[in-house]
C-alpha cells in the first residue's frame, strides 16, 4: 500500500523485519518440540535459541541466487547459528513457516483492526448520545420522510460496525491456525506433536487437515469479512457526503486552518476525507473476488495464491486500518448543525407529518383507499405549490368531517416521532 | 436462475406463493400484536386470519395500475377481508414487508443449504473412510511430492464443507432479523411491541436499528458466505477434473449407459458435472460484489439494492443448492481407480521418498546443503534419465559412506508416511 | 432474467426457438458447402433445407435420455429429414455449432444494443439542446462550484454514451466470429471452406484459430464492454437522483397519475426509476468478473465456461436492453425545473463568482497567494454567516485598494461562464 | 506494487519525478498558450520555462501544510520562477493538471504494455513456427481428443495477444484525451485555445465535455482491458502448468542452475512461473471492479476515484508489465519435450482417430447412431481394458462388414490432422 494511505502499525506487520521474527519463533519452537520428543539434540534446540540472528541483506543476496526465500533465511540462519543448524526445519516444509507465519501476521493486523473499530464505536457511541435528541428529517430515496433524530442515525451505524467487529472476531479466529505437517501434510517425518507445541505458543489453533498449505477458504473468508466491513465504511461515508453537500449543509468535516479546499475556488469546503474513505473502500473490496479465486488450488497445494497474498495481504488491512482510522477522526470531529436540520426539517411546511394524518383519518373511520387519496391531494399542493399542509388539511371537508382541527394539529407534534428513541438506544447500547 | 440450474424446493420458496404467503403471516400476525395492544379491534384480527386471501394475477393486475406492490397485495387482500381490512398495515411501511419477508425467505434458503452441505459431508465421510489408506501421490505444483491416501484428500474437502457449515448458521442468524419499525425506523406508528411479536412468530430476532430497512452488510454477508462456499466447491471440483485427466485416470465421474460424451469422438468420458461445477462457482460468487455494493444506501434507504437481490437472492441461492447437490451426487458415485492411483505412485520409481532419504543423511550427520545436494543429484537422474532412485543412491558413495543400503531400502517403505493418518482422521470427524 | 426487468425482444434471442434456427442455419449452410466441395450429396443438402425441422419438446425429451443437446437436435432434425440426415454435422463438432450460434446470438444482442444506444442518444440530444442555455449550479464533491448550464451535463452524458456505442460496436465486431473446425480445431475431417461459407451466410468472421471453441477473450471483452456501458447508465441515474432530492429538486422523474410513491406517505415522489437504474448497472456489471474467469480453458477447452455464458449471456443483455430503455424514457420525459436551478444557484449570493474575483485579483498585481486568501477570508463570511460577496469584497481594503467596484460588480455576471458552450456543443453535436 | 513484481521502467512512470515534469508541462505551455492569447505576459511564460523547478521534498513539506497537492507543487515553482509566477495555472483548476498528468501517464504505460505485447508476440511466433509440425495430442476436459501440433496451440495463443494489442491500442487513444477546462468545465476563466495546444504538445486529443474531470468510463476501460489481458496470460499459464505436470511433461519451464524447488523434496521442478502468473493475473484483474465502480461521480465531479487510481493505477500496469516481461522469458526460454507428446499421443493406441473411423463408417453407409455406437463400443475396450483399437475395430463384425482392412488402417494416419496447419498459420501470422 503506498505511503498516503498507510500507519506504520500496521505496515510494520508486513515488512520483512516481523516476517523474519515470526519464521524464526516457529522454526525455534519447532526445534524445542523436537528435541523434547528426541528427535534432534536440546543443545540444538537451545543453540537456535541462543544464536539465532539473520540479516535482512544477506537473506536478500542469498534468495537472488536460491531463488527461494525460506532456504535463503536457514542458510542466513545457518550461519549463526553454526552446525546445529542442522536439526533445524527437520521433517518441515517451506509452506508449514510460510503459512503459519501469514496466520500469525493475519491475527496481529485482526487485533489492530478491532482496535481500530473498537475506537470507531467510542466516537460513534459519543456523538450518538451527544445527538440522541437531535431532531433531523429522515430520507428515504432522497426525500423528505419522517422525522428522526441525529443520535438514531449514528445509532444505526454503531449497530453495523458491532456486527463488523463480531465478523472479524470469527474471522480471525478462523484465520489463525498452525500447520506444520509436513510435505504433503502427513506428518511423515515430523510429529503432530511439534505442530501442537508451536501452535500453543503462537496462539494458534492447529489445522485439522493441512495438505502442505492452509486451505485458502480460510484467507478467502477473512478478506470477505475486510469487504464487508468496507463496504460498512463507505455507508457512513456516503451519509457525511450527503449532510455536507450545499443544499444540506447539517454536518461538515472538520476543516483545519491551513487546509485548502480547491485551487481555484477559494471558498470551498470539501467533504475529501468521505469522499476518500469511499474510494478506501473499493481498495479494500477490491481483495475479495481474488481471495475467492485463490480458494481452488491443485492437488495438494499450488503456488498461484501467494503473490495475490504478498499484495493484498498488506493492502487491504493497510487500507482498512488507514480507513477506521480516518473514519474515526472524522466523526470525531465532525461538526453539527442542528439548526440546518431543524431548518430542513420544517422546510415542507408539515408534511413529515403526512402518516400520521393517514392513520388518523383511517382511525376515524375512512378506507384506508380513501385516507390516502385526501392526503395525497393535499400534499401534493405543499410539494407542488407550496402549501402549508395543515392549513390545506383543515380546509378539506372530507378531513375535516371527519377529524377535529385540534386532533389535526396534535398530528403535528415532533415529540411523537421520539417516543422510542430510547428503545432504539437501549437495544443498540445495552442499560 | 433457469431451469437447468433449479431444483424446485429452493425454486418454491422463491416464487410469488412463498412470497404472499410471507407477506400476509406478517400483516396478520401484526394485526394479532396491533389488536392485543388496543390499537386495532381483536376481531379484526381475526377476520384477516379467518378470510385473509389473495390471488397471483389479481395482484399483478393492481400492481400494474399503482406500480407498486405491496399496496397491489392489500388492496387484494382487503377485497377479501372487507371493512376490517383497513385496519391491516396500520403504521407499517412496505420495507416492513419487504425486509421482513426477505429474511424468511434467506433463512429458508439457509435451511434447505445447510441440509445440502450434510448430504455432502455424509457423502465425503463416506467416501474418505472407504479410502482412508488407499495410497495415493501427492502433488504440489502438479508435480509428485509425498505419498497420502485418497481418504485424507476427501478429509480435507470435508474439513472444508465443515467450516463452510459452521459460516453458514452464522450467516443464517445474521440475516434472520425482523424489521417493523414503520417510515424512518422510529416506530412512530406503531409499537416495538408489534415487531417483537411477528419476530417470535417467524423465527426472527428483532432488527436493533431498522431504518426502514434492515442494514444491507447483513446480506452482503450472507452472500459472501455463499462465494466462499461455492469456492470451496470450485476447489474440489477442480480435484476431480485434474484426477480424472487422461495422463492420471485415477477417478472418474460416474457416467450413466445412454450418456453420450462428445457428438464426435464416441470414445470420450469427460469430466463435464465437475466442470459444471466449476461454472456455477463463478455464478455463485458473481453476487458478492453486488451484495456488496448494496450496502451503501442514501440516508435512511434508497432501492437501488432492490433489483439487485430480485436477481441474486434467487440465483446464487438456487445455484449454489443445484451445486451442492451435484457435487454430493458426484462424489458419491466417483469411480475410484486405486490401481492407477499405486501406478502413478510408482512413475518415478522412488523419487517420492527423496526428502525421507534427505533426513536420514542429516541425521546420518551430513550438513543439510551437502545432503540436499547430494539427493537431488541422484533424484534429477530419474527424473530426467528415467534411472531407479534407490539404486542410484547406493551407488552414490558420498550417500553409501554415511548410511547402509539396508537402512536406505528402509526409507523407501510407504507404510512410513500413513502412520498419522489416523490422527487427522481424528482431528476431522472426531471418535 | 426475471420478467420484471426483460424486454420481449432481447430475450427473444435467447429463447429455445431462436437458439435452434440458427443451429439449424449452421448446419444447413455447412452441408451445402460440403455439397460444393462434393463431400456430401447435393440432395443430401437440399433434403436438409426443405424438410428441415425440430421440435422443442422432442429435443428436450431426446436430451434427458442423452444429455447432450446437440445430439439431440440432430436426432429430432433426423427424424423429420429421414436418412439424408447421416450427412449432417460430419467432421464437425458441437462446440462448432454451439459457438457459432452464441456467436449470432451476441451479435444479434448487440444490434438491440446499439439501437437502445441511438434511441438513448436521440433522447439525450433533444434535452441538451432544449436546456443548452438553462443555468445551474455546478458542483464538485457535492459543492457548490461556479456555474453550468443544465444542457452542458447532458451533453457530457451523450458524449459517454457515443463512447458506449464506439465500444459496443468495437465488441460487437470482436464477437461475430464463425468456428468450424472439428474436434481440436485442426480441420482433420471438415475442409476450411465449410467454415467460410457458412461465415458468409452468417455474416461472421472467420476465427483464426478456434481449438474447439471460440478463444474466450472475445467473449470477456464483451461483457467488460457491456459493464462499462452499466457504469455509464448508474452515473446518469445517480446525477437525476441528486437533482431530485428534496433539497435540491431541480429534476424529476416523471410521476403518471395512478402511481403510488409509498404506501405511508403518500406525498411522496421518488426517484424510483433511477434507483433501479443503480442496481440494474450492478447486475450487468457481475457477469464482467465471471467472464474473466472463463478466458481460462483446460488444454484445447474444457466447459467450465458454459453454465456462465448461458446464465450471464442472457441476464447481461437483458438488463442493459432494459436499463438503457428504462433510462430513455426516463430521461424523455424528465420533469426539469428551471427556476429552481436558478434559484439554487443563487443560494450562496454570489459565491459562485469567487475564482473570477481571484483571477480579477491577480490580474490586478496581487501575489496568487494574497489574493487566495482575499477571496478565501470574505467567501467564509458568505459560508459561514450567509453575507453577501459582493458586498463584502467591496468593504475589503487589501481588494479595493486593487480594483474598482464597477470592475468588481463586473466579475458576478452569469453570462461570462456559458461564452463556450457553443464550443462544448459543437465538439459533441458536431455542426 | 511491491518491488518483487515491478520493473523499472514502469515503475518510474508513476514515481514523483516523472508526475511533477508532466505537471510541469502542462503548465508551462498552458503559460506559452496564454501569452499567445495575451492573457498573460510572454516573458512570463519565458520565465516559467527557463527558471521552472522544483523539489520533491519541498512539495512534501508544502502538502503536509496545506494538504492540497497542486497547490504545494505551484506554490514550490513559484519559489522558483519567481513574481511571474503569479500567471501560473490562471483559470486552471487541480484537476486540469492532474488528470491531464494521469492521461500523459496511463499513455506512457500503454506504450511500454504494447512494447511487452510485442515482445511476447515475437517470443510466442518464434516458438510456434518452430514446433509447427509438433505432434500432439489436442484436449478436451482434459481427455485426448484428437491429434494437433503444439504450434497450433502456440499460434492460438498468438492470436489471443494479437487481438490484446488491438484492444490495448484503442484503450490507449481512449485513455489519451487532455482537460483544461477550469472550474466546471465551462472554460468561463480560460480558452479552449489553450486546451487544445497542451493536447497538442502532449500528444493528447482534447476532451470534448470535461466537466472539470475526465469522464472516467474511459479508465474504467482502461482497466477493463488490462484485465482482459490479463486473463489470456492465466490462460496460457494454465497450459503450461499442465504441461508441466508430472503425468504429462510435455513441457518444462527453464529451471536455472542454482534454483531449489522445494526445501523438502530436492527433486522437484515446479511451475513456480506460470502459477505466478495465475496470481499476477488475479492482481491486475482487481483493479477492474473498482474501475467500474468509479464511474460514477457525484455532479461535476467528486475525488472517490482519486485513491483508487493512486493505487491501481501503478498496481495493474507495473504487475501487468511484470506478468507480461515474465511470461516472455518463460516462452522464450519453454523447454519442450517432443518425445513425450509422442508417447502421449500414442498412450491409447489409435483412440485419437475414433472420429476419423466414424465418419468412414457414415460413408460407408451406416447411420450416424449405429457408426457412434459400433465405434464407441470398441472404444471404450480401449479405454477400459487398454486394448488395441484398430485391431478391436477390425475383429468387430458390424465394422468390418461396412469398410475394408486396408481403409480402416488408412484412419490411423497422422499427417492426416496435419493437412491445414498451414491454412491457420497463414490466418494467424499471414504469409
Amino acid at each position: 500500500m503506498i505511503p498516503r494511505y498507510s500507519r506504520p502499525e500496521m505496515a510494520r506487520i508486513w515488512e520483512p523485519e516481523n516476517r523474519f521474527r515470526i519464521w524464526f519463533e516457529i522454526e525455534a519452537h519447532a526445534c524445542d518440540a523436537q528435541a523434547e520428543l528426541g528427535v534432534i539434540p536440546k543443545e540444538a534446540a537451545k543453540a537456535v535459541w541462543e544464536r539465532g540472528k539473520w540479516e535482512i541483506e544477506r537473506i536478500d543476496a542469498i534468495e537472488r541466487e536460491t531463488k527461494h526465500d525460506v532456504i535463503a533465511f536457514l542458510t542466513n540462519l545457518a550461519e549463526y547459528v553454526g552446525p546445529e543448524a542442522r536439526f533445524v526445519h527437520q521433517g518441515m516444509t517451506s509452506s508449514d513457516v510460510l503459512d503459519t507465519c501469514l496466520a500469525v501476521q493475519m491475527k496481529q493486523a485482526s487485533e489492530l483492526l478491532l482496535a481500530d473499530l473498537d475506537a470507531l464505536l467510542a466516537a460513534l457511541k459519543r456523538r450518538a448520545l451527544e445527538h440522541k435528541m437531535t431532531p433531523t428529517i429522515g430520507r428515504s430515496h432522497g426525500i423528505h420522510a419522517e422525522p428522526t433524530t441525529f443520535g438514531v442515525k449514528l445509532a444505526g451505524h454503531y449497530a453495523a460496525f458491532d456486527r463488523a467487529r463480531q465478523r472479524l472476531l470469527a474471522a480471525r479466529d478462523e484465520i489463525a491456525t498452525c500447520a506444520i505437517s509436513g510435505a504433503v501434510g502427513t506428518f511423515a517425518n515430523i510429529d503432530p506433536a511439534v505442530e501442537a507445541h508451536v501452535a500453543k505458543k503462537l496462539g494458534l489453533k492447529v489445522e485439522p487437515v493441512s495438505t502442505q498449505v492452509i486451505p485458502r477458504d480460510r484467507h478467502a473468508m477473512f478478506f470477505a469479512v475486510l469487504g464487508v466491513i468496507a463496504s460498512s465504511i463507505e455507508n457512513l461515508s456516503t451519509e457525511i457526503r450527503h449532510l455536507q453537500r450545499s443544499e444540506v449543509r447539517e454536518a461538515e468535516e472538520y476543516f483545519s486552518p491551513g487546509q485548502k479546499g480547491s485551487s481555484a475556488m477559494p471558498h470551498k469546503r470539501n467533504p475529501v476525507l468521505s469522499e476518500n474513505l469511499t474510494g478506501l473502500a473499493r481498495i479494500v473490496r477490491a481483495a475479495v473476488t481474488p481471495a475467492l479465486e485463490n480458494v481452488t488450488l491443485w492437488h495438494e497445494r499450488d503456488i498461484a495464491h501467494s503473490s495475490v497474498e504478498r499484495v493484498f495481504g498488506p493492502d487491504a488491512t493497510i487500507a482498512l486500518d488507514f480507513a477506521l482510522a480516518r473514519l474515526t477522526g472524522m466523526i470525531d470531529k465532525l461538526i453539527v448543525y442542528p439548526e440546518a436540520m431543524q431548518a430542513n426539517l420544517d422546510r415542507y411546511t408539515g408534511l413529515v407529518h403526512s402518516q400520521r394524518v393517514l392513520l388518523a383519518l383511517t382511525q376515524a373511520g375512512l378506507s384506508r383507499e380513501d385516507a390516502y387519496q385526501a392526503v395525497q391531494r393535499n400534499a401534493m399542493k405543499v410539494w407542488l405549490e407550496g402549501k402549508d399542509f395543515l392549513t390545506e388539511l383543515m380546509a378539506d371537508p372530507s378531513v375535516s368531517a371527519k377529524i377535529s382541527k385540534a386532533a389535526l394539529a396534535e398530528c403535528f407534534d415532533l415529540g411523537y416521532h421520539f417516543k422510542h428513541v430510547d428503545t432504539i438506544f437501549r437495544r443498540v447500547f445495552g442499560g
